[in-house]
């Protein structure tokens, strides 16, 4: 291939094709030199594509089956080889495309990148990160949901990943990295995390120390590392609260007459902070750690949302983030190995 | 004491008898026969104390000693005999006051109020819970970083003591308890919420099953039980997206003169949305499975906020939290134990 080349997986996500093609109709007209393979059922993609539009940018590869959002990672793994999902990492394995989109089961998707794809030398897991909007721009969130239980080397890989993502992706030199804790003080948290501060303070990262749930926000740092559960939780706690702010302010704003007049007078703020809020622009998280580019985009996801989430797999190619995550992890983890003693 | 009485810990918080002697007063202008107990150091006290308030209602207890809001909780415990938080705290154990508030430190507070109060029988550990608000009212949320590291059967005892609470407190017959997790499919999730599910499951609670972070604000259940570092990370991350939010609003509508207009054509909704989520509103977290009643306000609050966490100790002596949950839990923990093989 010798166009940039990213797979999609058409059937997966709430809405299937009826989102993801429009999206990659999009993508393709705000771009020029990437190409899109729809992977999915040819009949149904067929029928959303105008005539003319199939060609060298836009192609489709057909394949019978899908992996249901609730299916267990398991059974899609052993009984969904010919699934979208599957197909479209196969095409990152093979190298006909270099990165793959699923808004498909995150648990699925996981499992079947992890183990096409392979992890990278010393990744123990994969972790997966997104950005979220913060006081003073973004901030990049690990693990979010792959790794339930982890060890203090565990947090650290997912440390050195989001860091050296980030330097790739948004150019920072040294991206300050903290670790999510219940406290500032030394004398709280388990014990994983306290073993993961300890690894991180004589590494080379630009680790600042431990970090509260609400720095997540307030941009004190860029990197923000914990488990896979708490990453979640925190995630999806605040996309209740942003959903219940969203919602409260459009029922109070439409109350009334007088209510929707003042709605139209602070309508340039409205916008701006729906602007600013919108989880749409921050749609695609990086499965990072593995021998390949793969975007999760959210289940949800509408139009402008998924065509978000190609961006961002677009991005990953331009910065070779899994060829830079290798060379750093393995000085990384050299150099911290060399200062244990060999058990 | 015949009179309702609570003692507060003047010293503690960012600004101690700055906030919590004024909140005193606004309290005891607002209720008519509790009596409260001012702990701290007395001629700073009395400074702020107009004449001829002190007298029935409103006492000093003098304190020459206060715990720093960093101050290791083991330090707290064995050097600051005579701080302002610990006599509130004896106060509650010599039966002087039905009820303390304190917005000190929470690791010294918790480990004080555990050694001098004890937990109640049947409970192995007291949890921190708090209210947030809900797209239906408010949701009940704990432990809040008391305990960092919980067994399946933490877990269950804290959704027995929020459940009682919920019900004395907001009058619910059987509140709807939920299981935070990363997933609402049965595979997901860590060890001991797999292990508490099974408790909850045929427990006499009205369960509802797993519930992921977004419907702490959904309002989908009353109580959202978690261990320690989850529930603490899940609310400040919040609290920290809140202040994003007013952050952000007031800035825009603060750029220019057109905009501070729209501001004021819609404040009626603007007030609204102030007051629906102002966290004072929400101040006053409850320690439970003590024997006595401890709140926590948070550290900054102010007047408002302080009076809130006043008035939340006042509710839950009127509802006898404690003897409550000693019943419930007593009952639960032995049907229980019934079910279980005898080890």
């Amino acid at each position: 291939m010798d166009r940039l080349t990213i797979a999609l997986d058409v059937m997966g996500g709430d809405h299937g094709p009826q989102v993801v093609v429009p999206a990659a109709l999009n993508f393709l007209r705000a771009t020029q030199d990437v190409a899109l393979i729809l992977v999915g059922k040819e009949e149904e993609i067929t029928k959303l594509i105008p005539a003319g539009v199939l060609g060298d940018r836009l192609s489709i590869r057909h394949a019978t089956q899908e992996v249901a959002m609730n299916e267990l990672p398991s059974k899609a793994l052993r009984q969904k080889k010919d699934s979208s999902m599957r197909v479209a990492i196969d095409l990152v394995k093979s190298g006909e495309a270099h990165a793959c989109v699923s808004a498909g089961n995150t648990g699925a998707l996981m499992a079947t990148a992890r183990f096409v794809l392979k992890t990278l030398p010393n990744i123990d897991r994969p972790a997966i990160m997104t950005s979220v909007p913060s006081m003073t721009g973004s901030t990049h969130l690990l693990d979010l949901g792959a790794n339930v239980d982890c060890t203090a080397q565990h947090l650290f890989q997912f440390a050195v990943m989001g860091s050296e993502t980030v330097t790739a992706v948004e150019g920072l030199a040294a991206p300050k990295v903290g670790l999510l804790n219940v406290g500032a003080e030394e004398i709280k948290g388990n014990e994983q995390v306290k073993g993961a501060h300890e690894l991180l303070a004589r590494s080379s990262l630009n680790y600042i120390g431990y970090v509260e749930g609400d720095d997540i926000y307030l941009g004190v740092v860029d990197v923000v590392v914990t488990d896979g559960f708490v990453g979640n939780v925190a995630l999806k706690s605040s996309e209740g609260l942003a959903k219940m702010v969203r919602h409260f302010l459009t029922e109070n704003f439409n109350r009334n007459w007088l209510t929707r007049l003042s709605a139209l007078a602070a309508m340039p703020v409205l916008k701006r902070f729906r602007r600013k809020f919108d989880p749409r622009r921050y749609n695609g998280a990086s499965l990072l750690g593995l021998r390949g580019i793969v975007i999760k985009s959210h289940g949800s996801a509408d139009v402008l949302a998924f065509e978000n989430a190609i961006h961002i797999a677009e991005k990953e190619i331009h910065c070779n983030i899994p060829e830079r995550i290798a060379h750093r992890v393995g000085g990384q983890l050299d150099a911290e190995r060399q200062q244990r003693p060999i058990a």
